[in-house]
């Protein structure tokens, strides 16, 4: 490529060769930190007897070792100086990377997955997906589980230092949008990441805290308390049983997973200020009103369906209709009962809350809610210029005017994410699924949801048993989904990697 | 509404009472247009001795009477200075008003439809989309399959003329693009308009005598070739037969086909400079290109996965693949074999194919190719412009940049095109639908296509026997799309009414 005539002048001028130590040094302690933890499902499988223990010790070694050896080879660049094109490569390569690692268990361990169903798994987990091919959940030994667990919650602090601290830098998105939140111009991007992680891991770990106590109070025992948390406030929805929180008979549980998937899909950073005694900012948050609204929305909806088609009545259809909307607009995943049976108005409901998604700045995934918001506003104001070509019509998000730069990239964003949902659709049909199937598989791996409809891999089944390919290409789609597109797709354009 | 205390400042004090005067003159005319040739399926159910001769006669008396009383009522309106809201409103009820009136000898003649059946395949006739309720079209009298040819063709030239006169004028979707290739910057609708038709009507008529000689030549009798020249000029695809073209069990006439769905879907507007001697205008033209190498990408796939799934080779295989590719881009819409048969990577393909289009200012519908071709290079760009913030992207089309507005109306365009898939598909399964008819139906409709996928629709089936809710909401969707979206949605704001 170098030295050919081309007219792409500007962007050589612009490029330089990317040190990639810097990148190996922040892998290297990323996986050191990973690789440590795999102690934890180690400690979990010697007090249960499990033989499974050293699996998880061994990885831990490799892991540790490979993260110290990336470390100590790229300690020496210059990690506060961070650019552009590093930051995307760091992102990505983090999830692919440790995903990798993650796998191992997976492999090895009692579960004996192939290589291709361990990667989709640890990056279902890392991605706060939580779409599963491990069935017989229920007589698994508690070392995987916890393993399961513990990679959602990993991913679901990790995805909300990269919304906080990464996209509004790289302007993703329209995420652009959020620079101003930070009141900190610096396009140092580690430095902040690393400031925002401490403040916000706190609050992380409390609400995780919380919410498993809150599962002890409401019936659980100890273990599964803790794996639940973890899964409810990342969003991610790994359960430890075949039938998911529908295991537990309990709407006391069904409540509390309801409130913590909510808190889950709200921008964490809220947290800090509501710590702060600022509780009316929680509320007077466009995304935290839209989603509230949305939420309130389809669950009347799903409960009026219910009680017409005589499916349930009165506190079992609220909670019902609460539970899946919430579950599914949160990107959780969680289910309780096959909503696959209700026919088809629901069907179409749940297709559109896979759309959705949460909050800037949360686990939750999906399109999220400021997008919804400003493409909602794009269209009308943009229809208003047609009829009236000489009026202006700013577009609006939480009353005030945006710029015409974040429209313009909220709108590829909205474009690319219904494209790349055909795409991967398309891909997933050519491969040998049904079409809806297809649909649903594509959807809820872009959008990080977990179960999709059919009876392949509804709520009452599981990704087991699917074609390699698929596999492959549901993983490419977690992680297309989880990094918000951009992330991902820049790494594929062959101005990226001039020099 | 009026008087009360909004920011709308803008949009009160360019709006004024919208006269109504030179739209019902318009619409009287059409109307009268309509009717007066609702005398040649009178004319040919005579010659065959079938009683419905008099159901056309009377509904022609009926439809001129109403459309000479408009025109009296409207003629003293100054009809040339035609404004924007003015132009909305007629283009919309256009459609609207003449489905109603071609809609009463569906009902009245021996097909008996109801209303909802028969505004339907009006509908469906004008905006050349070619879904039919209709069944034992080979046993119908010849009057009512000349009047369901005839409609599309009637509805092919309207569409042509909106799209060269109407739509750059009205800045919808990007078509601003081809204002400057009309060199006439004058906002004065109407009379650009018409003088417009004149020069196309010309090359539409002879267009369709050359493809009905040619039907013939291949073998057809001299009413299918005429009935099938209609059909396939306008892209429409409406047949005499409910096997379609693939009742002729011939491949002369199966390429004939293929030649002029192409022709159909060229932009007319490089007929009339071809004619002129300038040749090479017509393979330099963007839309061209991209359309024509598109067919051939997605026929070769088509051939080949035919091949290998053993289901037809040679000349077999690549005229089923050409047949169907070419039918689906042109969205004509016309049938050879039942490709749903072919499994599911060819679903796939033929999903993607629904919603493409052919070019500008042809009477194909879809997307169109110019559409196709900016959205890529728009996120191309869009991605180059997040890697290097300070580099400099121009979208470009056909070799030269766009300006941003324009993108900014294609990427708006884009995404409600697929949103309003999105809606229309949900409302579809909300009323019953699975989802595979529900999705495939929307497509069909807004895309102005045709046959969906599927036992129910598919092409092997018809629309026929679907409930009257879902008759009117694809009735509703092959409207929106022959508009291009948002003719017919900006009628839905409020600021649009409003003095
Ligand atoms: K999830
Ligand atoms: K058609």
């Amino acid at each position: 490529m170098l030295g050919c005539v081309q007219p792409a002048v500007t962007s050589r001028v612009l490029a330089s060769v990317i040190d990639f130590r810097p990148i190996a040094a922040v892998l290297g302690v990323l996986l050191a930190v990973l690789g440590t933890t795999m102690m934890i499902p180690a400690l979990v499988d010697v007090l249960a007897g499990e033989d499974d223990f050293i699996i998880y010790a061994a990885t831990a070694a490799i892991t540790v070792f490979v993260g110290l050896s990336l470390w100590l080879a790229g300690r020496t660049g210059e990690v506060e100086l961070l650019g552009l094109r590093q930051a995307f490569i760091l992102t990505t390569l983090s999830w692919v990377l440790l995903s990798l690692f993650a796998a191992i268990p997976f492999m090895w361990s009692e579960t004996r997955l192939s290589f291709a169903d361990a990667y989709f798994e640890a990056m279902s987990g890392l991605t706060t997906t939580g779409a599963t091919v491990i069935s017989n959940l229920d007589d698994r030994p508690p070392g995987i589980l916890i393993w399961r667990a513990f990679l959602h919650w990993y991913g679901g602090i990790g995805i909300i230092v990269f919304a906080m601290a990464f996209l509004p830098m790289l302007q993703i998105g329209g995420m652009q949008l959020f620079r101003a939140e930070s009141s900190d111009k610096s396009e140092k991007v580690l430095p902040r990441a690393a400031q925002l992680a401490k403040g916000i891991l706190g609050t992380y770990v409390a609400l995780t805290f919380i919410c498993g106590l809150a599962y002890m109070l409401a019936g659980m025992d100890a273990f599964d308390a803790v794996a639940h948390a973890m899964a409810t406030i990342s969003t991610g929805g790994f359960s430890t049983h075949d039938a998911s929180i529908g295991f537990f008979h309990s709407p006391a549980i069904e409540y509390v997973a309801i409130v913590f998937m909510i808190t889950g899909s709200l921008p964490f950073l809220l947290y800090v200020r509501v710590l702060a005694g600022d509780f009316s900012r929680l509320f007077a948050n466009a995304e935290v009103r839209l989603f509230l609204g949305l939420a309130a929305v389809f669950t009347l909806i799903s409960m009026f369906e219910q009680v017409r088609g005589g499916i349930a009545e009165g506190e079992t259809a609220l909670r019902h209709a609460l539970f899946n909307v919430v579950s599914l607009m949160s990107t959780t995943g969680f289910v309780t009962v096959d909503f696959t049976d209700w026919g088809p108005p629901t069907d179409a409901l749940y297709f559109i809350l896979l759309f959705l998604g949460g909050c800037t700045g949360s686990t939750s995934g999906g399109m999220k809610m400021f997008r919804i918001a400003i493409l909602g506003s794009a269209l009308v104001q943009h229809l208003k210029r047609i009829v009236y070509p000489s009026g202006v019509f700013p577009v609006r998000y939480g009353g005030a005017p945006i710029d015409d730069s974040v429209v313009a990239s909220v709108l590829s964003f909205g474009f690319l994410y219904l494209a790349s949902f055909a795409v991967i659709s398309i891909a997933l049909n050519w491969f040998g699924l049904d079409l809806v199937t297809a649909l649903s598989g594509a959807i809820t791996a872009i959008g990080n949801v977990g179960p999709g409809i059919g009876p392949h891999i509804g709520p009452a089944a599981n990704f087991a048993g699917l074609p390699d390919s698929v596999i492959w290409i549901l993983s490419f789609g977690m992680l297309l989904g989880r990094l918000e597109l951009f992330t991902v797709l820049v790494l594929f354009l062959p101005s990226f990697w001039r020099r």
